[in-house]
């Protein structure tokens, strides 16, 4: 599939990649020009991968990519038709490829495709308020409203009998049926991820989407970011309270039930059946399992197995957490 | 009083009650006609009630309603001119009948009868910014001004001497004179409540509102949701920082200070003269009393008496959090 | 430097002061005019200035100003020149007498001022979204972006390179280059200060600005409030996440970097190369070293040294945050 949201400047030529990596190769390809880039399981043929990290040498050896950004320690892992471009910071050097690929991914700035809404085909079939803006290309199912002074940015795609609050700003999310997002959230914009660098911090491309599948709920002021080069997932009839914010490449489970102020940070998988009390803190990278309950106020810091309930700062057993604090 | 902004679609025959709730009742009643539902304490006998916990029994023998939604356990308690509808979850049958009586509850759409300030009644009295949103039949007193892209729904009352920000979105509100809601705000939308059902939750009806006394202040990002069927209160000269999230049902006393980034779960009731500290959280139907004070970052799960300090997560006393943590 | 935010209504005459605070004062100074109030610090000899506390002495004793209010005890400190307001509550008094210098300073309605950007000097040179307003006399440099429905108010300078997001509001601010600021923020409003006086609490005027340096970063949902008499200061290449919360004064490194759902309480100082992880609180006026590092959640109420990592709450050493959590 096309990124749906970014638009790709590719193919360029290898040499185009090698001068951008400061990379002399002297290694021959049948293939010349790269079409993307994409992680070691999605690459075809035609793509430039990745591979930053011994966990994932599985992979890599299967990977289809013609070309590889990694490291000599690293590079032994890939298969023959893989040419691995060496370098010091595959992350560093990744980020630069995406950012070849999908320039607009990291600028971020306001949609300036928009159009009044009445101005455009949806003012038949959307039911919407003052000062409504529909970027390019966006989509809008039956039995829609839209409210004040809310802004739908270009390829948007929302399904029919969704429920859209007043001031708030939907962009790169996918929205499936009868979801409901309220007043003055932000979903969609690039994740708080950048290499740290003196003087001026170098941002990180952001080029996944946001999915919000059928059936949610996202309470007022609340933010989710796109994922980075996956998606953040808020999967069917997930419920979100006020001011919550979800980060990049978050999972959020089936049925589940977040309280106001929570904050998942980026990557973290959470399951299906999970209630997460309020002002509750997910740090990043973890796994939250199926049927967890986490209670208010706490802080998890480490992966939480199946029908467990957690609470605490760091989080622990309820009965642990309830023993020790009589 | 009849509820001054959700309309009730009653009067509904019985009968029409009895078929909603899949009841075969044979017992007849002088009353035929329901005109509203009401709490055990307020309902007239005109009104249905509901009555779901044996912690209510005392107040079930003294109501005056004509009908009322229960157990077969509980049924014992009310009064002769009560008759009783036996349900298996008397909430969810009470959520059926309230949408019955408040449709437009449940949706919590956008307000569609707004109309631009400028041309409304208030162009003369209000001092206004740009594309300033004003619903149908909303009072606004004398000396007030309103922020650029601030809705103010139908209905909504705004006392003398007000200063309402830039985008924000008021709605289901009653506010008193002398009050200062700063940008960014959403107040007066649904709670956080509904039944939890596998793949599609149903959505509580919340027919309360949002009042804000005399000489409040509500800072920049806040959200206060209205009430279910009492309504959320912020009393006289009780001051909120910046975003703070106050649940349904919540009361909170005179004379408060709210920190930034508190959150209060619902039905909690706050003292008067009471301080909480930032980020702070008060879980759901706890009792706080006067004069209390909560440290920041505080967690508090369990109701505090009058004139106490706590802090901690659970918070404690603080002295013996202090001792605690030398 | 004159205020660039806030007229200066003076000068007043000593007697006008005097009966302000009910002072009935004899002493004869050759200065009559009052030009401005200031710190004990920047203050001149065309100043008022004030002294509340012990641990300003020495700044006291070198003062400049030709009044200062101040107590019975205090006064001694004073240098000759500087002739003693004796009040019961200097800094009530303080905030009478700033009042009356800048009495916009404590109302804080929206600008009235503003005027769409297509009718302003900004159409040429400024990429720009629908509905933008610009205030008077503000300011932007080259190469910037402004997003829908943000409102720049009066007296506001925006740098070169710089974006803007959508539903914003930013006053009393000064943004050097290359600085992002995401959607709905409020940059600028005056910090949560006031005496609690039951009935109505006396807001205390805040007259400084926000200063955000070069290559800055402020995430979605973020409220940063100006200064009281100094200044809300964020330092190059800091970068902020979403739905952070700065209070007024607080003045934050070079490098830092500030994940989501933080809070830093008013006129804390946080040094250069600082990380604060996600939903992090700093308790008011503490003073936090370089190189420092915050784990996610923490609550810090005292003074960090430079180059310690600390987590918990209250925070403490993270070896021993580990050793004792295991």
């Amino acid at each position: 599939m096309s990124n749906p949201f970014f638009q790709n400047q590719g193919p360029f030529e290898i040499d185009v990649i090698n001068t951008l990596l400061k990379i002399n190769s002297n290694k021959i390809s049948s293939v010349k020009k790269i079409f993307d880039i994409k992680d070691l399981f999605s690459a075809t043929n035609k793509d430039i991968t990745f591979f930053h990290s011994k966990k994932y040498s599985d992979i890599a050896k299967e990977t289809k990519a013609s070309f590889c950004i990694t490291t000599e320690t690293l590079k032994g892992n890939l298969p023959n038709h893989c040419i691995p471009l060496i370098v010091k910071n595959v992350l560093l050097s990744t980020s630069k490829v995406t950012e070849k690929f999908y320039p607009e991914s990291i600028n971020d700035n306001f949609d300036a495709s928009v159009t009044p809404i009445d101005k455009t085909e949806f003012k038949e079939k959307v039911k919407f308020g003052h000062n409504v803006l529909i970027g390019n290309n966006a989509s809008i199912g039956s039995g829609c409203s839209v409210g004040h002074n809310t802004i739908i940015e270009k390829n948007v795609s929302i399904g029919n009998n969704c429920s859209i609050g007043s001031n708030t700003i939907i962009r790169n999310t996918l929205i499936k049926d009868n979801v409901k997002i309220l007043d003055n959230c932000v979903i969609g914009k690039h994740g708080f991820g950048f290499f740290p660098i003196n003087n001026q911090n170098l941002r990180y491309p952001h080029i996944g989407f946001v999915l919000i599948e059928e059936n949610c709920e996202i309470g007022c002021g609340s933010t989710i970011d796109r994922g980075s080069m996956s998606n953040t997932v808020i999967s069917k009839n997930t419920f979100l309270d006020n001011q919550i914010h979800i980060a990049h490449n978050v999972k959020i489970g089936e049925n589940s039930i977040i309280a106001g102020q929570v904050g998942i940070a980026g990557s973290s998988i959470i399951g299906n059946n999970v209630k997460i009390g309020g002002q509750a803190g997910i740090s990043g990278h973890l796994k939250i399992g199926n049927n967890v309950e986490i209670g208010g106020g706490s802080g998890v810091i480490k992966d939480i197995p199946d029908n467990t309930k957690v609470m605490g700062y760091p989080a622990k057993n309820i009965r642990e957490f309830i023993r020790e604090n009589k």
